[in-house]
């Protein structure tokens, strides 16, 4: 079992990454203060893997709250049932709640958790790629709205999280990918020699090697970690964390959440950043071209859907990242380094935004 | 004006007490970061005092959303309101939010300002005698669930709050009287001068008198920045300022939010809390029946409804001060002191449970 620990003061916590952790009862325990437990899960993780984790919770007095599944189900009405559940069940402020699902699930999951009575301790049990590499790592908790994803939430660090890579097991190949995203742009912002390392051992992840993918979740969890530790409250250096979400965002919003995973929709975003970057004279066309290479290689997709194109800028300029002062963009002054622009060219911009598919194709 | 400060390092803020504040463009526009402002105010207190705050703001771009009136609309289904209007309006992490009118408005703008986008600005404007001696200082706030008052809230630090007295002048005496039950909780609990002082002065302010008002609201502003200053997120000495909420609030959620005032239910908690503080021989008789004139001559009521003498425990048992171990209850050493107590002996809070009526009286 590996550790990586972020370190935030008295809230600081251990991520811990390795095989069969769903079931380690001492584990768990260590983290839980009180008596009650309630596990949030979904419809798809609850058959697959709510028994192991009920198993290793035998001293304790456990509930269990079980959500549709998927992106359209994270909203405040989703969020009640949570509260539904720990009031019937009469849970105080010394439970503990522990989120055994994907990013949807640890979203909401740790949000109910920052508002029940004010605050109760949560844990994290990601079960997807993309929850184990980024959103359960952080504290960013939250639910949609009609008009903006994620646009009603807290900080909110969990006590630990447990990354039990076996759940990748059953994890659909799409979904796989969709977590490859975040992968990609972790060694995009901020690791070129991570960069090298996913290219040359994306086969062997893609084809489930246990081993590959610890190594993997590992250094995506320090980059993320180091990056939230100077950062918590995003004021500064944790904006970077946030390459090609205004576009994926953007798409995501656009469909109607729940259409393209977050992973997809980031995918592409990561691609339009880079293209944003080579059009500003930012950032190499090849290491450009390198990047959409790789994000195609992970199974993703490389463009917008047409349909958006004419909307992306009114879609764009919703993003949380919008500032009184317009739009900020996080680009490429390199592979492996990420900075923040609040100066961008609007012909350059509506020049990305109109590439379609041919972003970082030559002009 | 007076001046009191909250004294919470980075987070700390002043708490503005004075006639004809409302107006006062310079003391809002030292508050405010940005360009937007989101007025949230109630459809009761829009017409007596919207427009002169909107004149405040002439050099922002102002919203308004107007909630129903009460604590009944106090949910996350109202709440949604507010964040409809963020979103509509394209409120930015740099816009501020005013809570304009009493106690529901402020926990409802609070925790909104709380969530959204995991965090904007905001200032209290409270209308209500309640909300400006208790509820707008020290950043709780909440919504109610079904099955609990305050169940989904924050802890969330406002920027200021400026208090104009003048609001009271058009409050309902009923409220008038629910915001003195805070008042006397106050001296009770820390400053017997300072209910020796309510009670020689209740005439007067019963009357209206606004140099009495300030006076009294700027010592309740000082006793609850002092407790909130020493244990922001209530793991300690900030329990004591729920003195006979526990027992209020059983109240209030057994006869459905909105049937009595906020205040109301608090009066007769006081004087549960001090008959169950005498028969557990921590009090004098003499003392608590001080307390119960005082809350009787505030207009307040003395006994609880009686249909709800079977469910008191239950309703009791899911309110937030309740813990893995029991309930816990803030008791009265003396007038001016109020203690912690775990350890209460079943049979005598039966007994107060069941006085009904003879709360207080020899038995």
């Amino acid at each position: 079992m590996e550790v990586v620990n972020l370190e935030l003061g008295g809230r600081g916590y251990p991520i811990y990454i390795g095989a069969g952790l769903l079931q380690q009862s001492e584990l768990l325990a260590r983290h839980i203060k009180g008596k009650q437990v309630l596990v949030v899960t979904n419809e798809t993780i609850a058959p697959l893997y709510l028994g192991q984790v009920q198993s290793a919770l035998v001293d304790f007095k456990v509930d269990v709250v079980t959500l549709p599944d998927g992106e359209a189900h994270k909203n405040l009405h989703t969020l009640n049932l949570i509260f539904d559940a720990l009031l019937e069940n009469q849970h105080t402020r010394q439970s503990t709640i522990i989120a055994l699902g994907g990013g949807v699930v640890g979203d909401m999951a740790g949000f109910a958790a920052a508002c029940y009575q004010r605050g109760i301790d949560f844990i994290q049990m990601p079960t997807t790629l993309l929850s184990q590499v980024d959103s359960s790592v952080g504290g960013k908790t939250a639910v949609n709205h009609p008009l903006g994803k994620n646009m009603i939430g807290a900080f909110y660090q969990p006590k630990a999280v447990v990354i039990d890579v076996d759940t990748l097991q059953t994890l659909p190949d799409r979904e796989l990918s969709a977590g490859l995203a975040e992968v990609i742009k972790h060694g995009a912002l901020a690791d070129l020699g991570y960069f090298d390392w996913v290219e040359a051992n994306l086969a062997l992840i893609l084809a489930g090697d246990t081993a590959g993918q610890i190594t993997m979740i590992k250094r995506s969890c320090e980059i993320k970690a180091m990056i939230v530790a100077e950062d918590e409250r995003e004021s500064g250096v944790r904006a970077l964390l946030n390459l090609g979400h205004t576009f994926g965002h953007a798409i995501e919003n656009g469909l109607g959440y729940g259409k393209w995973l977050h992973g997809e929709a980031v995918g592409v975003g990561l691609v339009m950043a880079a293209d944003l970057s080579c059009r500003l004279g930012m950032l190499g066309s090849a290491e450009g071209s390198r990047l959409k290479q790789l994000v195609a290689a992970a199974g993703l997709p490389v463009a917008p859907p047409p349909e958006l194109e004419d909307d992306m800028l009114k879609l764009m300029a919703r993003d949380k990242k919008a500032t009184d002062d317009g739009l900020r963009f996080v680009l490429l002054e390199s592979l492996g380094k990420a900075c923040l622009r609040h100066d961008v060219d609007e012909s350059q911009l509506a020049s990305t935004l109109k590439a379609g598919s041919g972003l970082l194709e030559p002009v």
